[in-house]
């Protein structure tokens, strides 16, 4: 459901790029990762962490718990790369090898490490857990690691130096992954930068715009400048433009900023965040800045605006609640829209999706109301009205605004799309720019 | 939010095991899958599929669009197994060189390949796209392949033999690389075991079940039987187990339906499904079978429950609406909830779940109604009701059904587990097990 791209500086790498962007693989382990019951997420969120230091992710190699296995890629990887990161299998069952694969690749010891001990003790007592064996048993790394306490479970993460090699050995749980990465890698990174911190880097969430549009936007204003780079993301309804500087300095950093400015004039209509965030969120900050109220009606949608909605935390400052008008009957009865309207234009159109989005308001006595009415498929299509039309409309004290959509992909792409459209439409009024064009 | 866990049969696996369960590779190819901004999926869904046939993924090598990075990964992998399978880099791109890269490694030359190329002309022409040099390099295969067509997009699918190894090459967009498995790799799967076909194989969906629990269960009842394995896959609300017998033929085909058998009778309240399906498609098939109808009351769950209703296609046939009822205001005046009730239980109780669920079961005009109200968290929580406390209940033409659950997880999994224990609540009514016990 997403797709990406990159587009790179009008300097293509040369020489000199292999030193700038370097590169690191990703040792993955644990049979449930091959066995079809647990996505492997630590690619995407190891990418994530080291792009903005320049370092790009290579290989991933995902094994099973065998140590074998985990000896065999751990040994392919260090010969290739010169950072190396490894996840999993440092937990308190018998199949937890991974410490001793790596210690025997390195030709060294595993042994008990006294802090890491203390802390698992210290944790299980507070959690009112005997110290078994089993669980002791964690505080064990390789001889000469450098060990990354857990700071969301029991067993550490380490740093393992060998020649000019650096290994880390990570806990598997995505949480403990990220919360061993946040503590201790990422500062470690930032040192090893000396001092000079991530790549200039500058992040854009745009909505009603596709990638093309942006890509001819860019050549036509001759962006990106020398040494950055444009990545994008596209999902339903969204898609986020990341520019990286290709170095740290003063020079590349200047014109990341410069390029901004340019695209957020050029963009203005469409940018919602320049930070990584959901537009819920957004619309949730600016309603409570605001002190105004929300309402929804929804057909096609069913509840996911809603779901949305109050997926942020202390949204019933401002979400008031909505309606799911499934039915005509429902519509007309429960939201007051006319059954003239409905006969006229049908359920799906602009008209109805305005009377839905009164409704709403009214009904919850909220500032604003937003209606969406559509066919989300795979049935109920017609000529006229294929699936993806969908009508997303926003009331509020003055006339409502419409807007009819075609959009394409599945009930699920369809319908999640929907939302962003109608919170869009929001977020324009909300930050006082009803005039714009789409 | 999911764990998995395996419990092998009463017999170890021994000498005889690595014959009977078969190693398989994958490699995934594409920069996209290392930069970040696409989740690789590839791993699960091609281990699912394999899983019935006795064949198990032991290694998944995810590398960038080099060749000759695919190469390497792709003659490492033949050094290990005989059935390799890679994926993607077959696209109209100059970066889709996984061909390429696979004919170097096997010695061959890129050829194209004439019924391709007609099955890319006339789905380019049914779409009115230009038949450009581009979408005509789709048509190249490595010399010698058996040429898999693509259903559902351009690049088709290859099978190559080298010696004894099988490799099949897949494109890489998920919906394609599922189609192509789906009408070419599983025939050919089904042929290989000499028309034996799946391995013996059970599924359960259970809710309200925790693994702990079942495994004590299957300890007790020694479970399962020699060469039966059970796995299971934990998330919100939901336990799936799979009974999977390790070899073709009637002794252990019996083993596992007699298994089967037994558990179906331990765990009938729980057991919402024996095939892959979600709760939300059960719950509509049987009210479309039993011709009622159903409307919802969210309060914590914020359109949750609609959304997840109305993602089954058809669900228009029996879902009538819903309402978010955020506010007690809102609870009181559109659902007719006791202002009384509300003082004397507060907003998150079963009493006012009940009232919630009678009023959406009005409202609508449904036989039946669900009301859900609670604390999703982080915030909102007490001592008496800490978060995660959510109250469930169902409305049909008797006294309302109620549940109190104590949930634990993010706000996230806390909603969802609270839709999952309200529609089970459905499930039980519909199917005629209203006195069951949790």
């Amino acid at each position: 459901v997403s797709s990406s791209h990159e587009v790179t500086g009008s300097q293509s790498p040369g020489a000199g790029a292999g030193k700038r962007r370097r590169a690191v693989e990703l040792v993955s382990t644990g049979t449930e990762l091959l066995s079809g019951r647990v996505l492997n997420t630590h690619a995407r969120t190891l990418a994530t962490y080291l792009a903005p230091f320049g370092l790009v992710l290579h290989r991933d190699t995902t094994v099973t718990d065998e140590p074998a296995a985990i000896a065999d890629a751990v040994r392919g990887a260090l010969a290739r790369v010169d950072l190396l990161f490894v996840s999993g299998g440092l937990g308190p069952t018998p199949d937890d090898l991974t410490r001793d694969a790596v210690a025997t690749v390195l030709g060294r010891l595993v042994v008990s490490d006294a802090a890491a001990e203390s802390h698992i003790r210290e944790r299980s007592e507070r959690r009112g857990r005997r110290f078994t064996p089993a669980i002791a048993r964690q505080a064990l790394v390789v001889q000469g690691a450098k060990v990354l306490l857990n700071p969301v479970g029991y067993a550490p993460g380490e740093r393992l130096c060998s020649g000019d090699k650096t290994l880390f050995v990570l806990p598997g749980p995505p949480t403990e992954f990220a919360a061993v990465m946040d503590a201790h890698v990422i500062p470690w990174l930032e040192a090893q930068t000396d001092g000079a911190g991530r790549l200039p880097q500058h992040v854009f969430l745009l909505c009603g715009k596709g990638e093309s549009d942006v890509v001819a936007l860019l050549k036509r204003h001759r962006l990106p400048p020398k040494e950055v780079d444009v990545a994008f993301c596209a999902s339903p309804g969204q898609l986020e433009l990341r520019l990286t500087g290709r170095r740290h300095g003063a020079a590349v950093r200047s014109r990341v900023e410069k390029a901004a400015d340019t695209l957020r004039r050029l963009l203005a209509e469409n940018v919602f965040a320049e930070e990584d965030t959901t537009l819920p969120a957004v619309i949730g900050s600016l309603l409570r800045a605001q002190g105004k109220r929300l309402a929804v009606a929804e057909s096609c949608t069913g509840g996911l605006l809603g779901d949305r909605l109050t997926s942020v935390p202390g949204s019933s400052e401002y979400f008031q609640g909505g309606l799911i008008a499934y039915t005509n009957d429902a519509k007309i009865a429960l939201l007051g829209v006319n059954p003239d309207t409905l006969a006229r234009d049908g359920a799906v159109s602009e008209s109805v999706a305005a009377e839905m989005a009164r409704g709403a308001r009214r009904v919850f006595a909220a500032d604003f109301g937003i209606g969406i009415t559509g066919i989300a498929g795979p049935g109920g299509g017609s000529e006229q009205k294929p699936v993806g039309t969908v009508c997303v409309a926003l009331a509020g004290q003055e006339e409502a605004l419409t807007r009819r959509l075609r959009l394409s992909g599945t009930r699920e792409t369809v319908k999640f799309s929907s939302t962003q459209a109608a919170l869009h439409l929001l977020r324009r009024i909300l930050s006082g720019r009803p005039q714009d064009r789409e």
